[in-house]
């Protein structure tokens, strides 16, 4: 596969499965629905999508979609199908890649199912992608977390708070002694909290924090916008001394996120709102696996992928698939890795099913609740996630590390659960 | 709602949907599972979302997705749902109020189904918006078509012919009198026909054609891409007397699409390709009418709404309240209105009903196959529809039109079909 780009596909259909393939490789080359003059074999030859994979799995008794066409009789049948083209036919463009293994593929008559799984390029196509210019070691680097994850927040209120009240809240946490923070993705750049003022307000408490103490926080601007706006705050985040910038990801889209990646010379922590909408149906859409992949391709440093026991409707095994994936070398000498941040309720009873299941703590621990909560207070709230990775890392149960740290211990009963052997 | 944006949901819980909507509106805005001691009562009436219509609708007796919390016994109850939220959380930002509307709502856990049915902002947001420049006043100017609608058809094979081969295929259409021509969503700038040789040689074609005969074809050319590419591309089109450019909306992103935009000078055509992974399962995701509204606001001039018995799982009802709402005003003095595009299928056969359900001709009707699969070639392709728009414009029967139109008569007979009273 040097010179093709590959797509990996779950299909449902009331018909033939191998011959639903087949209108999904027409549909996105050289095909239309009647024999065109110039559509000719050595054409077909240069252009056309080929089905490289096809293996029929179990089919259903009801079909997953409404809209296919009907059924006959046979049920739902389904398949794994991998599909390639030629990079000729678009060039080295994530754009334009895009638009043709996920274009008008999903609203096809004969599927009453299609979900992207997985993508491939080869190496060169990759190579001329920005790819993520911090991933792991430059956000250690940055951060001075040479080992275990780096421990996180988000700013909450999500939004409300002004510049001034967010870096107040910020200089409580740097004296907590977390590593990581971020904006909330609902705060951007309003006139209850322009973007400015955050900036300047936050990174005054940073750096005075980083002068006394030598650590200097990891903060993630939110600069969603448009490309100008986005470059311009980005700009003035790398001249007060910030360390990171945060983008929507969907709001961008590929070309948004270029312009900023190709822009940018801090750490971009992707985030991915919306993301339910590309993924919820699980014979629709998108693996997160599949997804994912561009935007790390596309210069992402940091994604997002829930968490063990997470207040949203991802199983455990998907979070954990994904988390994996992100920090998978797509080439030895050409990762295009990214640190995968876990959050969403969050607590200190994680940790040892988080590490256990990923085999590696290279990863951002971002707790809310789970941190601003605990009952002695925010650094209380750090010391306890810290303690609780320490655990994991080393292999000792919560409990048992609980008896030398007062702030688990704590965090343990408030959270009330029994830690996981 | 002079300083409020509001988006209308669709939503299914197992929960008491009152409830569920209140989750809804404060996840995004200023609420954590945690009560944080900076939310206090006077930052919650600054930034808080909040429920302005609520209207409960027949229950399911089963979830139309999966993972979410369980039942209670009540069945899978299901509401109408407005939320507002200030402008000046965000500011008059496209990229942001995505992030808002349609962030982390879609994966909440109480929720079975969370569909956004449509979004309106205040007239000052949209004021700050490009908004179409074009829409169908310019287009008909550029076009020189005063009346009906603009018969369009596409490149196809999709992909695979040479910019010289393609330049020939153009010099056919613009011969049969097209009005329209647009590139395949999946031609876009590989080596195999880089996209300034194919706009050289098509437009070389399109000029001498306008020389001859007054009439200048639209062509959209398929710019997508990375910013600094399509600006190019955009100012290439431009200065070869190019009167379109097309870009892919999934691809771009509005961050992408907003900086194409505010540079454009030519009307854009906007595709939607992907937009089945948005949109298929009808408990999820995003309304066509909700989604357009933003890229109508950034800017697009065309927008691809499908049309009657098309090849995809749309119904016809989906596409005429598609294309209505394209050319609903938003105010009078704004109105922010898109020329509709009808394509995938589209014969002979369709005008009469496209034209009684929608009220208006002011579309580009697309044919494939159906304008040059004509069996006396495209120039009697191009005519038989131009014919079959002019009966149903006239309220006349397609197969009394057909008695003096031969092209007509040949189409109908080869579509098979029999007109539509």
């Amino acid at each position: 596969m040097t010179d093709r780009f590959e797509a990996d596909y779950l299909i449902e259909t009331a018909t033939d499965p191998a011959h639903a393939a087949e209108v999904m490789a027409g549909e996105q080359s050289s095909g239309t629905f009647l024999v065109i003059p110039g559509e000719t074999e050595e054409l077909k030859a240069r252009a056309a999508a080929r089905i490289e994979r096809f293996e029929e799995i179990d089919p259903l008794a009801v079909p997953s979609l409404p809209g296919a066409a009907a059924d006959r009789g046979q049920g739902w049948r389904r398949a794994r199908v991998t599909l390639s083209w030629p990079v000729a036919n678009i060039g080295p463009s994530l754009p334009n890649l895009l638009a043709t293994v996920a274009g008008n593929l999903f609203e096809l008559k004969p599927f009453s199912g299609l979900r992207l799984l997985d993508i491939r390029v080869p190496r060169a196509f990759a190579a001329a992608q920005p790819g993520p210019r911090f991933g792991v070691a430059g956000t250690r680097r940055l951060s001075g977390v040479a080992n275990g994850p780096l421990i996180g927040t988000i700013v909450k209120p999500s939004v409300g708070l002004s510049a001034v009240e967010t870096a107040d809240l910020v200089a409580t946490l740097a004296g907590a002694g977390i590593d990581f923070i971020k904006d909330d993705e609902l705060q951007a750049d309003g006139p209850a909290c322009p973007f400015e003022d955050r900036a300047r307000a936050v990174m005054r408490v940073i750096n005075d924090h980083a002068d006394r103490t030598g650590k200097k926080v990891m903060y993630a601007f939110n600069l969603t916008g448009e490309v100008d706006e986005m470059r311009r705050r980005h700009d003035l985040i790398r001249d007060l001394g910030g360390t990171c910038v945060m983008a929507s990801l969907n709001s961008l889209g590929l070309t948004g996120f270029l312009a900023l990646s190709r822009h940018a010379e801090l750490p971009i922590h992707a985030h991915r709102n919306g993301w339910g909408y590309l993924s919820r149906h699980p014979a629709l859409g998108w693996s997160y696996i599949a997804w994912s992949r561009l935007w790390r391709l596309a210069g992402a440093d940091h994604m997002h992928v829930n968490g063990i026991a997470n207040k949203f409707c991802e199983s455990d095994d998907s979070s954990i698939a994904s988390a994996r994936s992100q920090l998978e070398p797509m080439w030895d000498d050409l990762p295009v890795t990214a640190m995968p941040v876990f959050s969403s309720a969050q607590t200190v009873l994680q940790p040892p099913e988080t590490f256990a299941r990923l085999g590696s703590a290279d990863l951002i621990y971002a707790a809310g609740g789970g941190l601003m909560g605990h009952p002695d207070g925010p650094a209380a709230g750090v010391a306890s996630l810290r303690a609780a990775w320490e655990a994991a890392m080393e292999g000792i149960p919560l409990d048992t590390r609980a008896t030398d740290s007062p702030a688990l211990a704590r965090a343990l009963a408030q959270a009330g659960g029994q830690a996981p052997a």
